[in-house]
């Protein structure tokens, strides 16, 4: 019989040796672990930390609960240690909220942290943290204190229930990340997201330790951040919605109280229609007439020939530095199609006297001249794949949107580089998918030294369909899955062991203001325009968005689509699929045997069935709904056949090669496009069909 | 059959006359009309207008509309406007997002304004607003900017499916406020709302036309306000969890553009201990030692012998005024019980030599000296019942939370009053209960003149149980069931219609940002720690919390009680009791007739029994779910003796007198107190075993 492996492997990083309650971990090594079959953890952690040992018995949690800080004085401590104990009041409905904090030498929660660390986190923070609960207490050691605020957040994940309320089980846990880059870039152009929903994203972040936020600022579709020196960038150049400088000052602030660096992008030359909205001087060609509402790759490009746009740049440039003090500044420089670089003789003349053969030289220079502009304010650059041009010292990074490939070749040059491609959560691909994709596979072709140029990942959200509505269910909770690739060590990859895990983390990602599992509901009342949609949330179950590339060829989406269709309610990777899976597989070891297999999957079915007639009712009251009709009647279909197929295998009971034939044609029509929805079962039914087949 | 009867008694105010479509209404004559009969027009709108007369047809939306505003340029109508337009677009999904304002004379939607309104909104301000739909467009005419936003709401509430898309109906609208004064009372103190939970309120409260917001800004809990002249009313006296004086102009500002007033109360000369652990110089006798963290009265009060107590008082709402525009000022003057008025010789000796004969004499003094500094800084003064006292001139104004009675008494007298006693959410009762509740029946004993004293009602939201992530679903939306009682004609009081139209209108209070349909699942997820609350949410629909001085009793509930238990997360007056009220009604009409009642009720009753054993399950894993452990075992009972009582009574099977004893019991153990929540569908149950009882 099928049943969830529960078991996980444990590793810890070489050098580190970690004694604790008859546990002994030594260097690399890595062993199996259960866990869960323990009758005192239940390891929901998530990322996975890199040491754990585990003892047996628990601290009870209390009111009696102290909390005490040293050597260190720190405020930003401090806040961080109010939220911890607010979060842990909520979780265990033990009042704590007033005065935890105790001026005792020694608390129930000691957190011994040696330095506030740099003034401005930089990339090589020590992040690493020791965590130790004992009978008596707990203590967090860590030698920063982003480092002790990660000791926090596995402090709150460790919570449990004992007997008499809640615990923190008995573990010895040594920690500290794979990766230094962990990164999420929020694309907030093509549509606008604010500040609110930025700060819950990154206590979302925080939460799973994830510690780069990528600020997509500026794009053909708005110029999204004040600049007072020139201040038609945003009067022009957006449609009025822009952060202040206060807001970026206070994302900033927000950010680094929770161990997160802010690193702004502001795209150059290409993706610039904004700029030259705005600033048509700065044009290569005729000047755009407004910002575009369309998405896509735009003609427009900023005049790499001219002087006036770099003394605009740095002017710029400086004026941001300000505001961004992270080291790091990110240019874009992908996609320059810039049809003027090649037409205008200007341009042309301009290219041959300074001996650049193509446009790709051309850009090559002009991000020569932006890397000098930034060296001069004393930081680093970063862009996307295109940047990686033999012309450029090997101090620029490469975020890769094309590749591990181009990654590692960029590596191999000697440019430092940070991976995104397997993390586009646009792609509206499973949790399991992205989990699995490694920034540095143990199998990649390089020398260590050249390893530690991949500085870790990026997941990346793009905007185009995304709005302030829905922009938490396509981020969360996928990104926690990818903050474990990030942090964990490599061998942590067992994918129904992070679903388990996700399922809490999800829930605990709720607590801080995310709104990934109500929105769904929201959404489908706002569609229905009535609270009653039991029937609707059934059906909305076993759909979810398509890609952003084929939901863009069925919607064609621009600016002007309104995001508030079935599609935009429901979520990526809902559990209906995995438990449909879960269930099919079981049935299918042993058709005739255990029933509640059966049973369950027959239930579904039956629900699923009972669901749509009373869907059907509800999308004549409402026009909107129409966009899924079809999924609906075929939905019919597929749950009758599926329920068939069961009560067939099961009970022995031959199935015509007629019905065979039309089942085949149903699953096959659910995979055609439709309703910008997919269906997230279709493989169940088709295991089952097969199975059909195959007894007759 | 018993069925829901939809007729809706439809009124027009005297004097009001409106010719349109074939239907004439004059004067104040009342008539039925059936809407939900037509084919054409679902009536949801809430409150209901002053008049109404419909037409056949309607006028589809395209995104074609266009909008066009004279003779007069408001930028708080035009933000107006284009909230309205975004709301438009997200309920029908048709882009408009892009300039959908024309410069042509005609748009399909026609605004004509004939003036801006006051500067401050004063309470006489006319709303009124005619709201005309013909085949070719709308028109909205409005004597002022406040009547035009009333017009907005109407409209979009208007928005119903047509045949292809949305539509609106074919109606003429003429509409009015019956009262002036539509307010809701939040208290920010017990517990602080952040200001985003202010803002989305006032977005609720202007959908359903409510035009005042009370803000309760200072208790015994704390001082929420910021003074620059006075720092340390917040600084000492308060948790740090106040309201800047940018905050509060900036909620000042985004109500107005809602058009509702901000009424400022700044709780005086009880209620005070914030002042007075900030200036104990302020106190009557010894100062408290701190902020108070328990709930009830305080025995602390200002000083009102002193002079110095009356500089202070007249230097800190000056600033005030300046913060809160508004005409009036809300002073508290509730529950004053300072045992130090009666100890202190000190003030003994000034009330004898002022020929103050007790305490209320003192606190009247207090207030003719509030009164005098409010009177030199232009502004009107209002309070709590107590205030009420013959030394006091006409032009205070009492609200009153000890009920219709005393609202009257002080109408007889002269003094203008506010209802709030039967509107204290609080209490948990149903919307129903609140909305029959009139500030003003017909049958008051009143002259005409007097009944123009009685300005209108107060909603009260008292947060002692109550936190930023409880307040939607305490707040709505039974409040706008009471709005429709502020704003509608006597006669609109159909119960079941106003449920009706209620759940559409939560539905669109949702599509502005509130979390009252959403924040359940949030809570039932943290208390269980998992997604999977399929079973949770069915054992949840049939209770509800219990009401705040139950909840003290059974919980002595004080700032340090973590509203995070399984009573927070569940919403008072959910649909299941009147379903099962409705359903089991039904059913007893006639229990061997029609089997679709019988069926209806059987399903609901086998649902709850299948949820209890995975409740059960999931409160092992739950300690704080252990609050309701009882409720879930009396739950198992209770829907297998209501199956068994439908079963009988359909089956014409007799039940056996110990069957009656034990189900009478089990019924009787229900209503005991337990897990802070109630059952909603005990009267069902006692009305199935009434039936099966007469049957033997």
């Amino acid at each position: 019989m099928y049943r969830r492996c529960f078991g996980t492997m444990w590793c810890v990083r070489p050098g580190v040796v970690l004694l604790a309650m008859g546990l002994l971990y030594v260097g690399d090594s890595c062993r199996a672990e259960t866990p869960l079959r323990s009758s005192d953890f239940v390891n929901v952690l998530m990322p996975q930390p890199s040491g754990l040992a585990r003892g047996s018995g628990a601290l009870e949690l209390t009111s009696r609960l102290r909390v005490s800080v040293e050597p260190i004085r720190s405020g930003k401590l401090d806040r961080a240690v109010a939220r911890a104990m607010d979060r842990l009041s909520e979780k265990t409905g033990i009042p704590l909220l007033l005065d935890a904090r105790t001026k005792a030498a020694r608390g129930t929660l000691e957190l011994h942290v040696q330095s506030e660390g740099e003034a401005i986190q930089t990339l090589d923070e020590d992040e690493s943290y020791a965590l130790k609960v004992t009978p008596s207490g707990v203590r967090i050691d860590a030698p920063t204190v982003n480092g002790a605020l990660h000791g926090l957040q596995t402090m709150l994940q460790l919570v449990q229930p004992g007997k008499n309320g809640y615990v923190l089980p008995i573990v010895e846990i040594q920690d500290s990340p794979r990766f230094r880059w962990r990164g999420l870039m929020i694309d907030c152009v093509r549509h606008f997201e604010p500040v609110e929903v930025i700060k819950r994203t990154l206590d979302g972040m925080a939460l799973v330790k994830m510690n780069v936020f990528h600020w997509h600022l500026t794009d053909d579709q708005g110029f999204r951040i004040q600049s007072r020196r020139f201040p038609d960038l945003t009067d022009k150049g957006s449609d009025g919605l822009f952060y202040t400088q206060e807001d970026a000052r206070e994302i900033v602030r927000y950010a680094r109280d929770r161990g997160i660096r802010v690193v702004p992008e502001f795209e150059m030359s290409g993706h610039s229609t904004a700029w030259l909205v705005a600033y048509p001087k700065l044009s290569s060609g005729r000047p755009p007439e407004g910002i575009r509402r369309e998405f896509g790759i735009s003609d427009y490009a900023l005049d790499p020939t001219r002087e006036e746009t770099y003394t605009f740049v740095a002017s710029f440039l400086a004026e941001m530095a300000d505001i961004f003090p992270d080291r790091y500044v990110h240019i874009g420089g992908d996609e320059t199609q810039a049809p003027d670089w090649k037409s205008s003789p200007r341009i042309r003349q301009f290219m041959q006297s300074h001996e650049l053969k193509d446009p790709d030289a051309l850009q090559a220079y002009f991000n020569q001249r932006l890397l000098k502009i930034l060296t001069d304010l004393h930081k680093r650059m970063l862009g996307w794949d295109e940047i990686l041009n033999p012309a450029l010292p090997k101090d620029v990074i490469v975020q890769s949107w094309r590749g591990e490939e181009s990654l590692i070749k960029g590596a191999k040059q000697g440019y430092q580089g940070v991976l995104s491609a397997p993390y586009y959560l646009d792609a509206m691909r499973p949790a399991g998918a992205h989990y699995l994709a490694d920034p540095l596979p143990s199998t990649a072709d390089l020398s260590p030294e050249r390893r530690r140029l991949i500085l870790g990942g990026e997941v990346c959200m793009w905007a185009e369909q995304l709005n302030e509505r829905t922009i938490d269910s396509r981020v969360w909770p996928r990104t926690a899955a990818i903050a474990e690739r990030f942090w964990s060590p490599e061998q942590v990859r067992d994918v129904d062991d992070m679903y388990r895990r996700l399922d809490a983390v999800s829930v605990d990602l709720e607590s801080v203001g995310l709104r990934h599992l109500s929105q769904e509901g929201v959404g489908l009342r706002q569609l229905a325009g009535t609270e009653d949609i039991d029937a609707l949330r059934i059906f909305a179950s076993v759909l979810e968005p398509v890609s952003f590339s084929d939901r863009y060829q069925q919607q064609r989406t621009s600016q002007a689509t309104t995001l508030d269709r079935f599609v935009d309610a429901v979520r990526p990777d809902p559990p209906s699929g995995r438990e449909f899976g879960r269930l099919t597989m079981a049935f299918l070891l042993d058709p005739k045997g255990d029933k509640s297999d059966r049973d369950q999957l027959l239930d579904r079915f039956h629900r699923l069935s009972a669901a749509v007639p009373e869907v059907q009712d509800q999308m004549k009251q409402s026009p909107r709904l129409g966009d899924v009709a079809l999924r609906a009647e075929q939905l019919a279909g597929l749950a009758r056949a599926g329920a068939e197929a069961v009560d067939s295998l099961s009970s022995g009971k031959k199935l015509s090669s007629d019905w065979s034939a039309s089942t085949s044609k149903l699953i096959s029509e659910a995979k055609q496009p439709g309703g910008i929805v997919r269906f997230t079962m279709l493989d169940s039914l088709a295991a089952l069909l097969a199975a059909v087949q195959s007894n007759r």
